[in-house]
């Protein structure tokens, strides 16, 4: 099972799951050369095929594009890879429900086990503090390694109204990540609502968090989910 | 790519994303004349085919319906293009997210980079100010008239009671905005709740509302669109 | 197109929209002899077929039932055909949005014009009026004259901790209010909880409900519903 | 019809009611040996087939694994048939809705009548109160036991920021106290913002939820479920 495939595997569950739509990405780094990552040439995850796998350096300059477009927002990845060594997989993402607490300043805080990571901390970023202006979207190497830089050591950062971008040491690890962020943060929501201001709400101390995070990779999921995808790549395939 | 086939990938992509159910209509204007514009007879949109698109005159008859029943509140199309000669596509619909903010005098405000166009004011419409005792549709050219009135220059118009109208400068526009316009309203409906009276929510800013307005033409999107509509009509053929 | 098609068509559509599940019914009063209705048998809605239409008496006596097992609750069916001679179709469902406004007391408001009929009064039944110590269900002839003394002049009954009735002079009138009670529902919640203590909703007024209620037979819908269901049944029978 | 069989279908049915996703899991115990108990590999639920259920005695030691992994929450279910020689089917899940009530301390009440035995109390069982630390998942046969005698006598029990565990007499009406535990928490949580803090929600009383649970077995859902697994087995064994 190549890295290639899994990239595959990776963009059409996250986009199945509603956590990108057209829009949004998964990355991993080389598994031959450190200072490469692959991630898909500008298209929509849902329709993404091994052939739209490219190849970029760490500057986010494709290696060899043949003429196709490439994600504007590339340099979220290329900056992470190059500020986080230990960094495998990266996935930016609109997902709904994390939106929210971007542009309010309530933390998201971990409530649900499948999202322990969340108690290592999301910080928030707001593009405004890096350019006045923007149109938001992470266009330069300097938007990049702005963000890099807010997400510091976490395993997310949050981007104000605009999503988050989630990091791993592998790439199943990311995609669950992102998928069970969105989860964690509509239980979160449903929880605040529920417990209105008089009630406390018991989230994962922070031994749990640990005891939880140096494990969970997703595993069954990820084997769902490839067997999901790989059908339906085969059923594309035979139409 | 004929504007003909663009408006079926329209109204089945508003229907796809639950935008419009067996209601609501998007049209584009003629791009052989300025004073016609093309919508679908009176048929629901997930039903839509290249036969069923009719061209109307700006006064909302069509030109050659062959005695096919047309869309009550086609004046919300017609009038629309007779106040607005930049706008080139109007879509109009009942997302449910987008419902009680038109109840409720709250403004619509740009939380999602997504739906950055909402900076741009998205005024009210009270039919009942037009019309005491209607049945809530737009039957009427005066009514279109009216309604378009209080969209002025604006991107999009609420209906009270009723829905929305989204206008653009090209269909996809069109079609993106009125996608996100509900995606917009949900994640301030939870924003809202979450940050309750006490904490700010940061909105989009206008310089960063224009500097994404200036191009988003959900493009990538479009293309997605685009792709799974021409294959459902493949597959429909085919049985 | 048979009444008994349409009972077909009324079941499998309101399992689609999740107005119904497993549980709940439609029927339609016997376009031959008035003292008559048509129901099927107790099986779940989505998996009904024409060979499962029953025809029943007014007292819920099933004419010809061939063994077959029969809804408990068919008299919420009956007893309101003999209280209601204008009634020519009846919905009995679950529908999740609805359930909450059954136990708070809060009144449904027409808030969205698919929904005018809201604005005709939807009252409250609560089973314990009628028995203590009850399952919940209308298993019997008296428990079904109560809840139509409830229903009363109206368009649609809430059933404590249960769900709702709604009926209509014919068929598609009924599917569509079920349909739209339950969108009418969720979006009185949201707007609630948006306008908080302090904004006043703006709902349909009683001249906008006459106005609306006095054609909407949700045609467009219908004709939508019927295409769908005919093409699965079809799809079903060459498998 | 077969136990195993019926396994399959419980399996595959709570993951399309997004009850399970990837984990998750249900049983039932031996009707050849009250001692042992019937359970999948570990494996995603919506992938299970006959070939995937295994048998485990109550210490949760599986009889023949012949080399396939086990899921390491088993012990749920062991120490429950221990403790509890009345249930004859278990299901753990971390369906959505449910988990808030599991972090905030406030009780789940039985608001629809579908879901009438949460009326015989879910208690709330924290993990940290029987092991400090712990990655959150029911590891070992002690956190099994203490989960156990928390569940009690009760048919459900809150595991914090985790799920729930469901019990029964029998496999279908364990699934349905699943599938209908999650719906009562939705409803609840609606009818909470709905009535704030002034109005009071009706819930069923004792005697009402007494005569309900008495013979609610979801016959009419099981039968349903069944019919839809079955057909996609087919269709999968037809690829």
């Amino acid at each position: 099972m190549s890295l290639v495939q899994d990239l595959v595997v990776a963009a059409r569950t996250l986009a199945e799951h509603g956590v990108i739509d057209a829009y949004g990405h998964a990355s991993a780094r080389s598994d031959r050369d450190a200072r490469r990552y692959l991630m898909p040439r500008n298209v929509a995850p849902e329709l993404v095929t091994e052939e739209d796998i490219l190849e970029y350096d760490l500057d986010s300059n494709p290696i060899d594009a043949k003429g196709r477009a490439v994600y504007h927002e590339r340099f979220i990845h290329g900056e992470i890879y190059k500020a986080r060594p230990d960094v495998m997989a990266v996935v930016h993402n609109h997902s709904h429900a994390v939106v929210p607490y971007s542009c309010t300043g309530i933390a998201l805080l971990p409530i649900f086990h499948m999202a322990a990571f969340v108690g290592l901390g999301v910080p928030g970023w707001d593009i405004r503090d890096a350019q006045k202006g923007s149109d938001m979207l992470v266009r330069t190497p300097y938007l990049g390694e702005h963000l890099a830089k807010v997400l510091g050591k976490h395993p997310a950062v949050l981007m104000r109204g605009h999503g988050s971008t989630v990091v791993a040491e592998n790439l199943p690890r990311a995609v669950g990540r992102a998928v069970y962020l969105d989860v964690n943060a509509r239980m979160q929501t449903e929880a605040i609502a529920l417990a209105g201001s008089d009630r406390p709400i018991v989230y994962m101390d922070d031994a749990e968090v640990q005891a939880n995070v140096s494990w969970q990779n997703y595993e069954r999921s990820w084997s769902l989910w490839k067997t999901r995808v790989l059908a339906r790549l085969a059923q594309e395939q035979g139409n």
